[in-house]
């Protein structure tokens, strides 16, 4: 397969994208990568006809097709390479993978908003977006429990679309003045056990990075 | 199959529970219906427990099991009932599936809360509100194009999930002074052609019932 079968384009912080690249690498796919300046007036050509709708990134070019949206290409990974010479994400049991795309939503319509407005919020209301976040971040450790993985015992779908957060969790821990070891153990360690994977500790970016971007965006002093 | 084997719990004018309904009726599932009190304060024992993290509806409770939101309910619904004795949702093709998926996020984040802005929009903003309406719905209309239905010939997942919102037309139409015949011709056949269908007609409420409960909601006059 020749390398331009498949083409990343997305923004070396964004999440979401980091969620495909990490689907990529545990399938084992060899894939171009694009960087995409994440400005609204600075979007490249090839996203406005990659993803004419929304203009986002991620977008994975498969044999010159877009696919948008992180948690539709993550299916559409898994169901591209399928069979016995790929692990397969989701899991194999409907109920799980209804759960698993539940928790997939909750990741994508309220963790997200929650790191959004905890980042952005400043004296009191700081104390309250914190709280929230941690609320979140202890529903999602509840779901965990005492897996391995948030699928049981395989690093899979869940994982993936969550992991990429935790590249934000150093600066949420200065922004907070909290200690997730200390609310969140189980996702802590959680965390150190997908990190030694090679797909993660690849993709993920620095944390350093990740806050100082973080910092810039929202105006954290 | 006894009827509780299938419960479905809602309230009438969710449009994101009318799909759960339709795609069961699509499938010809028996289901048992629960009526909820939308208000946060009247939650049933039921939602709390069944949906403890989200606390909304709909639910699908299948064999005792819940499954939470609409388009995950949905995904679960086509996996469950599968094979050559019930109609297939989603399309074959992986493309063709992640596009579908792709629009059902464009549903539940963009079209939805442009819906919601337009609805409680009041003088200069309602203008700006139903123009932002209308751009969704022409895109929505683009892809349907001059096919029969958005996957094609066959009426399905896509359908499923953007004929709820078809009930509120008449009241975008009154709310906005504007004729959806004119504005999207290709959409307004579409919704003919599937109100034609008895899953849809079955489940999908009284337009004007739709639009009094908004006014209520939106404090229309």
């Amino acid at each position: 397969m020749s390398v331009s079968d498949d083409v990343v384009v997305d923004f070396w912080a964004n999440g979401f994208g980091m969620r495909v690249r990490i689907a990529l690498e545990e399938k084992g796919i060899i894939y171009e990568y694009k960087e995409e300046d994440l400005r609204i007036a600075h979007r490249s050509k090839l996203v406005l006809e990659m993803n004419p709708v929304r203009k986002s990134v991620p977008i994975l070019i498969h044999k010159g097709k877009p696919v948008c949206d992180s948690a539709v290409i993550l299916e559409f990974i898994d169901e591209t390479w399928e069979g016995d010479s790929f692990p397969r994400l989701l899991p194999e049991d409907t109920f799980e993978r209804a759960l698993t795309r539940f928790w997939v939503h909750f990741i994508d319509n309220n963790l997200f908003s929650t790191q959004t407005k905890f980042l952005k919020s400043k004296g009191e209301a700081k104390e309250e977006g914190k709280n929230e976040l941690i609320a979140d971040l202890k529903l999602l450790e509840g779901f965990l429990g005492d897996k391995l993985y948030f699928g049981g015992n395989k690093f899979g779908f869940l994982d993936i679309a969550f992991i990429p957060f935790s590249s934000m969790f150093d600066g949420y821990e200065s922004h907070g003045n909290f200690k997730l070891e200390v609310e969140c153990p189980k996702l802590a360690a959680w965390v150190k056990r997908c990190l030694a994977r090679e797909s993660v500790s690849k993709v993920l970016p620095n944390p350093v990075e990740m806050y100082e971007l973080h910092k810039k965006w929202y105006g954290i002093e």
